[in-house]
């Protein structure tokens, strides 16, 4: 998409990209960076597999003076809900200073207080699992339309 | 997307289903509700002309009874952009009952400010507004695809 001040959302989108997957299962992480890196070359996909590495993951960035994930992927059930939510509400903390990041829950459950209460804990949005390696491709292609093609992603160059 | 344990997604999203858009300008709702009605026919679109409005409305859905809205599309500049963020602070306040809302920025401001502060205010996403009534075709096909047919949106079906 583009707007009538300047170049199309996308360009800025792509600078300095990289996404967080935050998935405690290996099969589960080379499936979506498999399907992220046919459908979001220009997107480095890193991984963390659990809470933790996660946030080490995220302080670095602000250590090193690197860019942090334009958006990050989270599995709920790290293996537990409780541990997904925990990391969702430390990084939307008011005093939190990743904060901007977009965070999607990914999940196999269905169940409705899995879906709401992760809202209320500050998910963007929340998605259940694709079943197979198709239906990530498929999924990963509709991530970069909305996110990278039609959104403006949040920029580092920025702090408040 | 369907998953392995019941329906699509969609279906879900699209039980009582309605939009709120906060937009000052009545030309402007006039092109998004157009829009909204080719390509989410089954979501009703409603308006609120201000912050005041917006949170009447919200309110008096919780006193009535009725469902909240699956998602909020709120105009930054309400005239002035203190007003959105001021609004999106209300509604994602840790006390707030619409917390679980997902709100999508739209501007026609492409300042790096404005994008950033508005996602630590809390906004799921920032799009900065399509130029004309093609391009919000566009635009609403494009918020189908990624939030009701893709992403499990919340439902007052649980409340905490």
């Amino acid at each position: 998409m583009t707007n009538r001040h300047n170049q199309p959302t996308s360009l800025r989108n792509f600078r300095h990209a990289s996404l967080l997957v935050v998935e405690d299962n290996k099969d589960h992480w080379f499936l979506i960076k498999m399907a992220l890196e046919q459908s979001l070359p220009e997107v480095e996909p890193m991984w963390a597999a659990n809470r933790e590495e996660a946030l080490q993951y995220l302080n670095s960035c602000l250590l090193n003076g690197t860019d942090l994930p334009k958006l990050i992927l989270l599995d709920l059930y790290l293996p537990k809900r409780e541990d997904g939510w925990e990391l969702l509400q430390e990084i939307k903390d008011q005093s939190s200073s990743f904060k901007q990041v977009p965070v999607v829950v990914l999940s196999y459950s269905n169940a409705q207080e899995d879906i709401t209460e992760s809202y209320f804990h500050g998910s963007t949005s929340y998605v259940t699992k694709p079943a197979d390696a198709q239906a990530w491709m498929e999924y990963t292609q509709k991530l970069r339309t909305y996110w990278w093609e039609t959104v403006t992603l949040p920029s580092d160059r920025y702090m408040t």
